[in-house]
C-alpha cells in the first residue's frame, strides 16, 4: 500500500472558463480511464465563469469531474478579478499541496493559478502553451505570455506554437522531473480536437429538433459584435446566405444568441424569414457539435467554430477579415470574407470548387489528451 | 500652453521596498534638474517596507520626492501581498493615468505594479532588468521574469543581465514609441552606483561618532542567516578578524543587527570586546556609505555591501561562497571567504597583495539615471 501511495501523483486542475471545462474533460477521462491508482486529479474551478450553463448539469452532461472546490472570482476588474484568484487559489494549493498544476489556455484563472503555484515551488503544466496575437491589448496575451514562462510542461497545439515559444527562449529538448529552468516544450496536438470527436458521438436530437437532414443545411453562426452589432453588415451577411443557399439548394440555419435578435427586432427577423433563413436559439456545445458534424458547410466569425468545422473536415467560411488559425486557411480548408465588401456567396462557392485532397493534421490525431498524460506520467518517474 | 501641456510625459513610479526609494531618488532627481516642464513624475509607494526609517525623515534625509499616494500592501503571504498590490495599483493607474509605469528591481511591488499597467495597456520601463539567479525558488526570480517580459523599456545595469534577456529572446535593437512587442533593451549601468556617489558626497559625522579614521579600519558586516544564525561561525569570523586587524594595523569595526547581538548574548559580545573589535549599532543608509567609503578594507556577506565596496573601490572579502556579482569577482576586487572553513584572513591578506590595478566600470559611470532618463524622453519623441 505504501509503495502504491507513494507512486501516486497528486495532479490539481485549475480552471474558470466554460471552454477550459471541455479541455479538462478529456484530460479527466484519460486520468481516470487509464490511470487509476497512478495519478490523483483535484479540479478547482474559480468561478471566472458561472451561470446555468456551468451549473451541475453542464458537468453531468458533459461527464466532466465535479470540482473539488468552487471559488467566486467572477466578475470586477482585471484586478479585482485577478486578485480573487491569487486569494483562492493559494489557500486551495497550500491545503491541497499537489505534485502539478495544470492551466489551460489564456484567461486569468490560468495566470493567477501559475503566478500562485511558481511562488510555492508547484511545477505548473500549461495546455495550450505557445499560442500569440501578438496584441498585448488582450488581456489573453499578457496571460499566455506568463503563463508559458513559468510553466515546467509546456504542450503546444500546434506548429506554430512551438516557433513562437523558441522566439522567447522557450525550447523542446529537455526532460526529466518538471523544472521551469529546464521547461519541457511538447507538441502534442490539440485537446479540443479531442473532445470535440469524443462529444460529437454522443448521440444528439438537435437535427430532428430543428427539421435538419445530414449534408443539407448551411450552418451560419455570427457573435462577434463587428457583424453582430451593425444591422447593415447583417442584412447584407443573410442576403449573401441566401444567394449561396439557393445556389446550392441548402438550407440556411443560423443559431443567433438572444443580444443579436434584440439588434434585428421584429423587422429583422420578419426579414430573415422572407428570405428563407432557418433562425434556431443559441446552442450548448453538445448540440452545436452535432449540428457542425452534420453541415455541408459552415460560416462563422468565431475562432472555436472555425477550429471545429476543420475538425468535423467541413468546408468554413469565415465572416472576418483575419484569423488566429493561420493553418486552417493555408490548408485550404477555410477562406476568408469579412472584408468590406461581404463576398460571402462569390468565396464560399470557389472554397467549394478548389476544396484540397488532403486535410493535415494540424491539430494532432485527436489523442492529445493521451500523450499529454503519458508525458506528465513519465516525467514524474 | 497647450503645446507644453502636450509634450509633458507623465511617469508613474511605482515602489514598495527600501532600496526601491534609493534608486528611484536618482532618477527623480536627474527628472526634477534636468527635465521640468518636460517629465512630470507621480511616485505611488505600495506600502511593501513600511517602518520608522521609511517615515517622512527618510524621505527628507535622502531628498526623496514623498510619494502621492500610499498604499497598506505590506505583509501577508505571497497571494495576499500581491493582491492588495493589484487592486492598489490599478485603482491609482485608472485615476493618474500615465504616459508610463517606471518599476524597480524585483518585488512584489515590482510585478503587482507591471500586470495592472500591461492589463491597462501602459507601457512599462524597468530598471535592473535583466538580472536572474536561476533559482526559482526565490520569489524575487519569478517578479524580475515576469516584469521582463512585460516591459517596453528595459534598462539593463550590467553586460550579464543583456546575455540572459537574450536567451528570453529580448534583444536589443528597437527603438521608438514604447511598445511591449518591441521590447527596447538598454545596458545604462546602475541606478545604485549614481546613489552610492551622490549620498557619499553628502558629509556625515559617523566617522568622529565612532573614533574611526580614514583607511584605519576594517568593516565587516554580516547579516545573512547562515552566518548570523551560527554562534560557532560568528565566533570563528571573530578570529579571522582579530587576526587580519593585527597583521593590518587596522580597527575591525562591526555594525551589527539587534538580532545578531542577540544570537550573540552577553557573552558573545565580550568576546568580541577582549578579541578588539569594535561592535557599532546597525547604520542607516547614508552613514554606511560613509563607513564603506573610508574604510581600508571591506568583509561583508551583504550583496549590496559587495556591490558598494566596489563603486568605492575597496577590496572586499565575501563571507559567502557564492555571489551573484560574478563580475566582481572576476575583475579581482573581491574574494569569497565563506566556505566551512571560512580562511578569511588569508584569503585577505592574499587579496591585498594581488589587487588589480583596473578598476573596470561593471556598473557603468555614476550617470545611469540621467541615461535612463534621456532614453525615456526620446522614445517618446
Amino acid at each position: 500500500m505504501r509503495e502504491i501511495y507513494r507512486q501516486l501523483i497528486h495532479i490539481c486542475t485549475i480552471v474558470g472558463a466554460r471552454p477550459q471545462f471541455i479541455k479538462a474533460s478529456a484530460i479527466s477521462r484519460v486520468i481516470n480511464e487509464k490511470y487509476p491508482g497512478k495519478i490523483r486529479e483535484s479540479i478547482l474551478h474559480t468561478g471566472q465563469h458561472y451561470d446555468f450553463s456551468m451549473s451541475e448539469l453542464f458537468f453531468k452532461e458533459l461527464g466532466i469531474p465535479q470540482p473539488v472546490k468552487h471559488g467566486e472570482c467572477g466578475g470586477g476588474t482585471q484586478a479585482e478579478q485577478t486578485s480573487a484568484m491569487l486569494l483562492f487559489c493559494e489557500k486551495m494549493l497550500l491545503e491541497l499541496k499537489p505534485d502539478l498544476v495544470l492551466v489551460y489556455g489564456d484567461t486569468n484563472s490560468t495566470m493567477a493559478a501559475a503566478l500562485v503555484a511558481s511562488k510555492l515551488h508547484i511545477p505548473i503544466a500549461h495546455i495550450e502553451a505557445g499560442l500569440r496575437s501578438y496584441d498585448r491589448q488582450m488581456p489573453e496575451e499578457v496571460n499566455r505570455l506568463l503563463t508559458d514562462h513559468l510553466s515546467s510542461l509546456l504542450y503546444v497545439p500546434v506548429q506554430s506554437g512551438l516557433d513562437c515559444l523558441e522566439k522567447e527562449g522557450l525550447r523542446p529538448g529537455h526532460a526529466g522531473k518538471p523544472n521551469p529552468l529546464k521547461p519541457q516544450v511538447v507538441l502534442c496536438g490539440d485537446v479540443m480536437l479531442d473532445s470535440a470527436l469524443h462529444f460529437a458521438s454522443v448521440s444528439g436530437g438537435v437535427l430532428s429538433e430543428y427539421g435538419l437532414q445530414e449534408n443539407k443545411y448551411l450552418l451560419c453562426t455570427i457573435h462577434r459584435p463587428s457583424n453582430a452589432d451593425e444591422p447593415k453588415r447583417l442584412f447584407k451577411i443573410f442576403d449573401e446566405l441566401k444567394a449561396l443557399a439557393s445556389k446550392l439548394d441548402k438550407k440556411p440555419v443560423l443559431p443567433l444568441h438572444p443580444r443579436t435578435l434584440k439588434v434585428l427586432g421584429e423587422e429583422g427577423l420578419d426579414y430573415m424569414q422572407k428570405q428563407g433563413l432557418q433562425v434556431i436559439p443559441a446552442q450548448g456545445y453538445l448540440s452545436m457539435l452535432q449540428l457542425e458534424k452534420n453541415a455541408f458547410m459552415i460560416l462563422t466569425d468565431s475562432g472555436g467554430v472555425q477550429k471545429e468545422a476543420f475538425f468535423f473536415q467541413k468546408p468554413c467560411v469565415i465572416l472576418r477579415d483575419t484569423s488566429e488559425w493561420t493553418e486552417i486557411l493555408s490548408s485550404g480548408w477555410a477562406v476568408l470574407a469579412g472584408d468590406a465588401e461581404l463576398r460571402v456567396c462569390e468565396k464560399a462557392l470557389h472554397l467549394l470548387q478548389h476544396m484540397p485532397e488532403e486535410h493535415p493534421a494540424i491539430f494532432g490525431d485527436g489523442r492529445a489528451a493521451e500523450s499529454i498524460v503519458a508525458h506528465i506520467f513519465q516525467s514524474f518517474q
